[in-house]
Formats: structure tokens, C-alpha cells, sequence
């Protein structure tokens, strides 16, 4: 069986996840994807994750250049995070002939003009299904089996974070302060919370499933944002006295030709299937004019969850290099 | 721009809901697939709804082969239902080199392995989406996406018949004699019940979802299957002082190499995602070892919601025909 290899860009949250599924479940990827799927290098700065797993020095480099221009290598998986260098090595592996699958949704919605048009050119695949909803195959249902429909709304909830503390608000009528902290000292909102809570996270997400599912790209800091670090527990007593619950919406509405789009906290009504998306799941509620109303639910972030949305892009073009 | 050319076996629901599709969304299919997308030929006994949707004679046709063996044609979409002719039908379509699109779950549940056998001899295609919850995209989701996944369980409300049953007698108190009897007067419940009340149809779809997920073919009357016509009211009412909702549930769980799968109405906690899922919608909620926990909910049949997937399908394939 041939053997497909895979270059690793940052062995952080996601990397070891891609990491650990690819190990876990080798003997049904291979037979699935009728190819063995080896990840063959991994860039670090810092190699003690991947010492942890069982990775040997001959794998590890601290120069991108071993994985970007390694003639050996297949597919680049871009799991650094943040926009840059992770856009620069992603054109540069991708104009390298190099196949991109990344989770990274801030580089992708800050350039994905530019990301396309490079994987075009060369004639590479793109996928960044772990980018929007973590383990939730909503981007490949957008681009697969929906593709014959005219989109007519897409809802989302797109943020574990701040649908946790949302929820959590709610259902113990805490404060926002508090429930932060709580969610910080778990491990489930970041040191820095700022991306999350104001909405900003939301809204490189809504980008992506705007251009896929509307054909429009729209840059996210002109997506209006408002996030939940102004929503009080009594905002979420008034929503509970109207049968509703608060969450932070992802919102795409075409009107005619034209498209609405933001990102804010909505009052959404308990009968909707959106309001029983409780804590750190997510779920994006889609109507296209043949489908109707679709929802899709589970975990949108995490390790091993969002690696499994990594590791299923990364079959898909594995399978096209039987 | 090339054209590809699609045979339509039968112009009942599912064919009239997958010509107006490709009618009405042209632009956006021909553009998204990089192909023209045309019927060419439908095969009906009787022209009367061909006629209504502004097909002519040149195009219709009361003789199978005239699509089967027509050198002109790419893809045969089997939407006549029932296990034959259609069976006969798409081995044929397959033996003459076309690819197969099909929403029917009997015909494909039934010989599974003899048309997935013929269509890998044939190196055609063989997409059967719609077959499984009408719009749902979540057997492209299990081959795709979420291939990397050992799947550990899969609950499905897979029949909006009985589902609504289910509901209306829950929400309104009502006997199932009187609700099936509203059912059948509005639609909703075909003149003969038998298949959707007695969990065949739902078995049939089981059957697609583990031969998909955990690479399992079970015939579906090898699968123990107990359907909804023995409940009363007064077990509703039990269920709902118990905080739960009776749904007829397909499940098939693997416990370590075993696979334990069945039919049967279950008492399901309204704190659980598919206690949402009511009237005509249905769901599957799936657990992976990567992916954690997912749900997929839609509309389960209908006309164009089912021909939605079907025009996936074809668009899929037709992709590859550039």
C-alpha cells in the first residue's frame, strides 16, 4: 500500500490531536483511504509535546523549510494558529506543490482570496473543514450534497467559550466576571479572552461559511461584531421571561441579491433547535431553497475533535493520490 | 461549457423534486460544478406530471433502455422506488458504464453488496445520499469528513411518518388511530402505513448507516425492527411524567467487535438532543472516537428537500466528468 506523506506545522492543541487519531485509528484510515498516511515531519520550536507522544528527533525540525520544500512530503498541515507566519507557509507549501489542510480560521478568513487563487494556480487542494465548528462537517456539507442549493439564512453557533458562559449565566444566574474566571481556571477560556468574547473568533468563522456558501467573501473586520462582554445576568432573566435564551449568533440572511451578515447576541426563542445548543457544543442552522432547514451539532473545539475534521481532509486528498 | 447528461428513471416525488432543483438552481449548479447539468431522458409509464413540468415528447420515453443503454447518458438517477424493477434497473445502468444516483433505500438496503460489488467492477459511481434522511447530509458526512472516526454509536429518528405520529400524540393527547387517520387525510401517511408505522423503512435505513459507518452489511430483516402501532396514549403520558418524549429510534452500537443494532420506540430524555426532533424532522446523532458527539437534523422527505441530496449526488459526480 502506498503511503502518503504528511508534514506537521506546530504540535500544538490541534497537531496533537491530528496526531494521536492518526495513530489511534490507523488500521481504518489505511483501509478507508486505501493508502497508509504517515506524518513523516513536524515543525516545533519547542519538541517536548512530541517527545511526550513517542516522536523521534529524525521527525522533528525547528526549520520550516525541511517541511515546506521537502520533496517527500504530500500534504502540509498548517496547525501553527494565528495569521502569520501561517499564511506565508501555507502559499509557500502550496507553491511547492504541496496540498494544504489547515484548522487555522484566522488565516484563512484574513486571506482567502489570496489562499485560493495560490492552491489554483498550483493546481493543490485547500481544505480547512476544522476551521468553522471543530469536528461539525458543515463546511464539506456546504461544498458536497448542498451544493445544488441557492442558500437562503445561515445561523451559527460558533464559540464554545462564550456559549459556556452564556449558558452558564442563565442557568445560575451568575455574572459574567465570574463565569469567566470559573471558564479560565478550567481551561476553557483563554488567559487573554478577547478574541472569543468580543465576537471576533465568530466572525472569521462566518467569513468562511459566507464564501463558501454565498460566494461572497467578505473581509471579517467588516463583518459587524459585538460580542457578550456587555451582557448582564439580567439581560439573560429577561430573555428566560420571555421564553427565550441568549446566544452569541452568527447571522447570514440573503435579501434579494443582497447579503446580511453580523455577528451579535440574539434573544432566540426556546421552540428554536439553536437554543438547546447548550455549554461548548456549537451547531449552525442552515435554509437553502431545496434542502429547507438543516442543523448540525457537536463539539467545535478541542484536541482530538477538531483533529478529527483534520484528519478527514486530510484522507480526502490522500484518496486522490492512490 | 461541457454538458453532462442525466437519465431520470421515474417522475414521481422525488424526480419531479430533483428536475425542478436542477430547473431552478441552474446557474448556481452549472457554475459550482464546472458542468452543464441536463435530463435528457425520463423514463415513466405515464407522462401526465412530465407534461405539467414542460418536458416533450423527445424526452420521455415508456422503454427502460432508452436510458439504460443510451450512449448519451453519464448518470441514471433510479427514483422509481420499490426493490424491482429498480434493482434490475441500476445494475443494468451500472453493467452499461453510468454512474447511479438513488434515493431508494429498499432497493439499495436489499442488494447492498451486489451493487456497491457492480459499480467497483463497472469503475462507476454509485451515491445514494437522499436515501437516508431526505436532505440530511450525513451518509457523505461518515465517508468523508468524519472517515477517520472509529464510529462507537449511531441513534437515528429516521422517519418523519411516524415521528409525527409520535408527536402529535405526545403534544395533544390524542390515540394513534386518530392521529395516523389525520395523517393519512393530509398527507403525511401514505394509504397503506404498513412500512413506516412497522419500522421497515427505518430498518432499511439503519442498514445504509452501519454499512457506511462501521463497514457492516446487515439485511434489513435481520434486524430486529419493533415499530409504533402498539403504542398508546397512556405510554406517552408515562414517558412525559418520566421527563422524556418516545421517539421510534434506529441504534446500532459497537461494544468492543460486536455490533448490537435494533428498531424499536424509545423512552428518550428531553435533556437529549433528538427530544427536540419532532413532528416531520428527523435527526441522526452519531458518536465517533474523535469527533465526540454529532447530530444531523433536517428534513427527512418531500418532494424537493429529497431531491436536494439527489442533486448532490449528480453534482458530485458530474464534477469528475469535466
Amino acid at each position: 500500500m502506498k503511503t502518503v506523506n504528511v508534514g506537521l506545522l506546530g504540535m500544538g492543541t490541534v497537531g496533537t490531536g491530528t496526531y494521536k487519531i492518526l495513530e489511534m485509528n490507523a488500521s481504518r484510515i489505511s483501509k478507508s483511504a486505501g493508502v497508509n498516511i504517515k506524518i513523516t515531519k513536524v515543525l516545533d520550536k519547542n519538541f517536548a509535546r512530541a517527545y511526550e507522544l513517542g516522536l523521534t528527533d529524525e521527525t522533528l525540525t525547528t526549520d520550516p523549510d525541511d517541511v515546506l520544500h521537502n520533496p517527500d512530503i504530500d500534504i502540509v498541515v498548517e496547525a501553527i494558529g494565528g495569521i502569520e507566519p501561517a499564511t506565508t507557509f501555507m502559499l509557500d507549501a502550496m507553491n511547492h506543490s504541496k496540498h494544504v489542510v489547515t484548522p487555522n480560521k484566522a488565516a484563512v478568513a484574513a486571506s482567502y482570496d489570496k489562499l485560493k487563487a495560490t492552491a489554483e494556480k498550483n493546481n493543490v487542494k485547500f481544505l480547512f473543514e476544522a476551521a468553522v465548528g471543530g469536528a461539525i462537517p458543515v463546511l464539506n456539507a456546504i461544498t458536497t450534497v448542498l451544493q445544488g442549493n441557492e442558500f437562503v439564512e445561515i445561523l451559527g453557533i460558533l464559540n464554545g467559550t462564550t456559549n459556556y458562559i452564556l449558558t452558564q449565566m442563565g442557568e445560575f444566574g451568575l455574572d459574567y466576571d465570574d463565569v469567566l474566571r470559573d471558564a479560565q481556571a478550567k481551561g476553557f477560556a483563554e488567559a487573554d479572552p478577547t478574541a472569543d468574547v468580543e465576537g471576533i473568533d465568530v466572525a472569521n468563522k462566518l467569513c468562511l461559511l459566507m464564501a463558501l456558501a454565498f460566494d461572497e467573501y467578505v473581509k471579517p473586520d467588516e463583518i459587524p461584531t459585538m460580542g457578550i462582554s456587555k451582557i448582564e445576568k439580567d439581560d439573560l432573566a429577561l430573555a428566560a421571561r420571555q421564553d427565550c435564551k441568549i446566544k452569541l449568533i452568527a447571522r447570514a440572511t440573503k435579501k434579494g441579491d443582497k447579503l446580511i451578515y453580523g455577528v451579535k447576541p440574539e434573544f432566540i426563542p426556546l421552540t428554536h433547535p439553536l437554543a438547546s445548543v447548550d455549554n461548548e457544543f456549537n451547531a449552525i442552522y442552515l435554509t437553502g431553497n431545496a434542502a429547507g432547514e438543516l442543523m448540525f451539532y457537536g463539539k467545535g473545539a478541542g484536541s482530538v475533535p477538531t483533529g478529527s475534521a483534520v484528519v478527514g481532509d486530510i484522507m480526502q486528498i490522500a484518496k486522490t493520490l492512490k
